[in-house]
């Protein structure tokens, strides 16, 4: 049982402005600013160990501990505190609500000091720019010049975003959760429904409803019971609730039923309307819904020009409302516009919401991101025979050459390889998020992916040399991975068995059955070893496909193999077989 | 171009009830009761062509041709009409506005006789039963004993399902089409929150608005603006609007935005009031969400108990309001019930709505099996190829027995092998819709699906043999592949390449390349052959799972190979092997 930060209390701080306010991007004015914000941890005396975590639709500064008199914690205490993903016994870490938001932070149900009454439809129009600017103002009020990192999911992911474009300079690591670069038509849809159930509720009043002594309940419930159903995956709404019915003895209203979906619909309805506020809900919305890094910047690529933060992406495999494609497109544009960036995607059934639950590896991927930790021993068995591999791969290459690996495993070698000097460094993909987070742990830049689905993401000759490691042979197109190696890069190593060892021949022809040796270890039932070649198949296909074989490292077990080799017969020596290929 | 039905018009049948009117399910009775209706092509002198279509939610009687006056088809019109899907020049077309309906049947805007003003909250609670109750008075009315066949899709085809065990003698063949045996949660969900966007809209005025001079326009505009975002996939959504925007003069209301998803979705929801009832909204969607085969009969398998028709359920990819593991689960059910269903899963970007839509071998897979015609030629080349094997199988069968053929192919083994006095039929499985669509013309049963996947839907012992012909080296988990046929069947067949063969051994030994023959005829770098195996490993891997391999059949295209058979070296002298294995 991971500690918590204990007692908290939310504090206000009454921003100075200029004379003339706090102007927005769009044009209006806040006269009066004041930010809610709550802090764990200390500061630390060459204040560099702040992290700012930033919030949701819904949420508030209340992100971890407890306030007086409640045993609820704050909305991500999963994560925060005490040797937690981000710990307090280390970081100093700051929330704080929203620009119009009403949990404390300057929204339309504040006081406007022009006129002594409540915003409502005066609340001028915001934006997540204006969103992060008041971030940022919060920041220097505290003192704080530079942010150690800046974390966040859904909509808080992308003020994560906007701050790596928007403050480069003041902050070294991002973390983006299921978020993106702007809402996709889907998601656009359900917002704008949602906000047509506050704006057709006769309650709203056009927004001035603080003095009406009503509220626009029955639009703002229906609002969030269609948000709760795209916070769930469909899985997960199935496992939680199915076809089930309560028992409440109460008789149903007509046309209501008793399916338990219904009754937490309704519940988190009403909930919400004791503790959100329609304005609020319209105004964050249409800031989250406007915002569009591609319509802004032209590109995305052009968007994230001026980032220099080490950035780690993470989607979520269930989530519909902001898709992993979404995440990974921010990566691969983060990518191409050169930055440090890593992307995993993590398995989880529970849909768009589960960042805030401790789901598998969340908590370590931020943990190891934010403090690498190389790990202790090799990650997989396999790791340690591949060594071997790696003292001949290293041999091929040539210095200060920019490596991308492909099926990097923990990032051994490219850890070996690392080169701080480097203008832009090594990248490893890798499919198991074991591996990514080892290689997090060395400080890697890691995206996790299966090859199989091509290497689009990497631009055109964006590295020197591009690796494969034993993996020819158990991807479904091998064909497709060499020309794609030689897209994204000059050159390709690749280490594979040659499946017309003298050995293999030998097992074949005298045994009648499939070989199986140190080598090629798995029996033809369960190997992942799908597409088999000798070294002259190999060679035949790169005379085929234009591809030019600079150098050929053979390697045997065995001293009869070796001899083969050395008198000119590779392909009947080798067992195993590494070649630096390029383009002709 | 196909031709249309042409002009037509919809007609009012009065329908003959008893003293006591008609008794609802749910215990409501209604003393009057029109049917709105509209029929295509003739019915033939033995009264045998008819097939009923049932429609959707929003659907009405004018499926097909036009209304005079109006250049707007009926809303299958894709589907219907002389040579289409549905052929008018030689079937009998009716569809029927249901019961609780807007359009010209019997619903809560109807005027109730016994009080001369519109039934609004008096309206009884309907059902699916009900409904499809009605459709069966209607065709009493018309003299219509028996269905050639019934279709429907969405709530179309929980109509369909209800036809096929409320009515089994009445009924030959059932389509149903992107459906379901009832909503799952997150699609209960949608439903919940449409409804209650009717029922908080003031106008509404519990079901009594219709002499108040207004109608309760904002509600069920709501409820609509949900359902269309459910009836387009997200992938739709993106290519149809994506963030773009409109360049229309007028202003903005305020939260209102220039997105033309939100264009689209104020145009239908709009629309829709003008065309719909928002009482008929309640009522129909109230008898979808209580629709539960399987809470009623207390399993799927149960409920599908009586039926007799032959069935084919359709699914389509990127449906999610009524997703494909929902067709599976019923098309499974009734297999599981012993009865003739196929299965197939037609691939669609479009989401729910593509029902409607003439995608690819909707049309093709409905004639097909409407009115079965063979292919003419193989439908792949490697069905002529595989006409040695198929001879070579069938000696190896018992007579009269049920079998299970994956990897079908076109159906050609299957239909030499038809019995039509067999108590059961056989059943084929192919992961190619092509080949499903070639079998359905031979009358077969075939399910659509990936045997990767493993054959969960077949019961324990429910065939006596399994066919795996070609399929073991291409399929990623043979050994789970072996165990599942099994487990399914007393026994199984299966051939495949012996990779041992002298011809291969010689090509490995002395080329020093992968084989490629006549048996092998890829490239290593695209083979679909990804396990490879002995004749030897296959007895290996027979013993060690506890298979006993009853009879094996070698067959060789050279003299010495066949040779080596012969003097008893089977492993040398075969390229290709057929072995029948059964239980230890």
């Amino acid at each position: 049982m991971k500690k918590s930060v204990g007692l908290v209390q939310t504090q206000i701080a009454r921003i100075n402005l200029p004379p003339d306010g706090l102007k927005l991007e769009k044009g209006g004015r806040l006269s009066e600013l004041d930010v809610a914000y709550e802090t764990y941890g200390s500061l630390n005396d060459r204040r560099n160990n702040s992290i700012l975590v930033c919030h949701a639709l819904s949420g508030d500064a209340h992100v971890a501990g407890f306030h007086e008199n409640s045993t609820k914690p704050g909305w991500w205490d999963e994560m925060i505190g005490p040797g937690k993903g981000i710990d307090t016994d280390r970081f100093f870490v700051i929330c704080a609500n929203i620009l119009g938001g009403c949990k404390g932070t300057t929204g339309p149900s504040s006081k406007d000091p022009d006129t002594g009454h409540s915003y409502g439809s005066k609340f001028p129009e915001i934006t997540l720019g204006d969103i992060v600017e008041v971030q940022h103002l919060l920041l220097n009020h505290l003192g704080i010049e530079r942010l150690y990192g800046v974390i966040g999911g859904s909509l808080g992911g992308m003020q994560v975003l906007e701050w790596s474009l928007r403050f480069p300079d003041k902050v070294d690591r991002c973390i983006c959760i299921a978020s993106a670069a702007s809402l996709n038509a889907q998601a656009l849809a359900f917002d704008i429904v949602g906000r047509e159930a506050i704006l057709s509720d006769p309650l709203w009043a056009g927004g001035d409803y603080y003095n009406t002594g009503s509220l626009p309940a029955m639009g703002l419930a229906q609002a969030r019971m269609i948000g709760h159903i795209t916070y769930l995956s469909p899985q997960k709404m199935e496992t939680k609730f199915g076809r089930e019915k309560s028992d409440a003895a109460e008789p149903l209203k007509k046309f209501n039923t008793r399916f338990q979906v219904e009754s937490y619909l309704h519940y988190n309805g009403r909930a919400f309307v004791d503790r959100f506020d329609a304005n609020s809900y319209l105004h964050i919305t249409e800031a989250m819904d406007s915002y569009d890094l591609e319509e802004r910047f032209g590109s995305l690529d052009n968007a994230f020009t001026a980032v220099q933060a080490k950035m780690l992406i993470i989607a979520l495999s269930s989530d519909w409302l902001f898709p992993p494609e979404q995440s990974l497109e921010v990566a691969t544009a983060l990518l191409r516009a050169g930055k440090q960036v890593s992307y995993c995607l993590l398995d989880s059934p529970h849909g768009h919401d589960a960042f805030l639950l401790d789901i598998d590896h969340l908590t370590e991927a931020v943990q190891t991101f934010l403090c690498p930790v190389p790990p202790a021993s090799p990650v997989h068995a396999e790791e340690a025979a591949r060594a071997a591999d790696r003292a001949r791969i290293r041999r091929m290459l040539t210095p200060k050459a920019r490596i991308l690996d492909l099926g990097c495993g923990d990032g051994q070698l490219l850890a070996e390889l690392a080169d701080p000097t480097a203008p832009r460094p090594h990248l490893g993909i890798d499919i198991d998020l074991v591996n990514i987070v080892a290689a997090l742990g060395r400080g890697l830049d890691v995206f996790q992916g299966d090859i199989d689905n091509g290497l689009g993401m990497i631009p055109d000759n964006s590295y020197d040399y591009v690796i494969l490691s034993q993996t020819l042979q158990v991807v479904r197109k091998p064909r497709l991975v060499l020309q794609e190696m030689l897209r994204v890069a000059h050159a390709g190593i690749i280490a594979f068995p040659n499946f017309s060892s003298l050995g293999n021949r030998l097992h074949l022809a005298f045994s009648g059955k499939m070989p199986v040796s140190d080598t090629l270890p798995y029996a033809w039932y369960d190997t992942p070893n799908i597409h088999l070649a000798t070294l002259k198949d190999f060679q035949d296909l790169c005379r085929r496909d234009g591809i030019r074989i600079e150098e050929i490292d053979c390697l045997s077990d065995c001293p009869l193999g070796r001899a083969f080799i050395k008198i000119g017969l590779p392909n009947l020596g080798a067992d195993r077989v590494l070649c630096r290929i390029s383009r002709l």
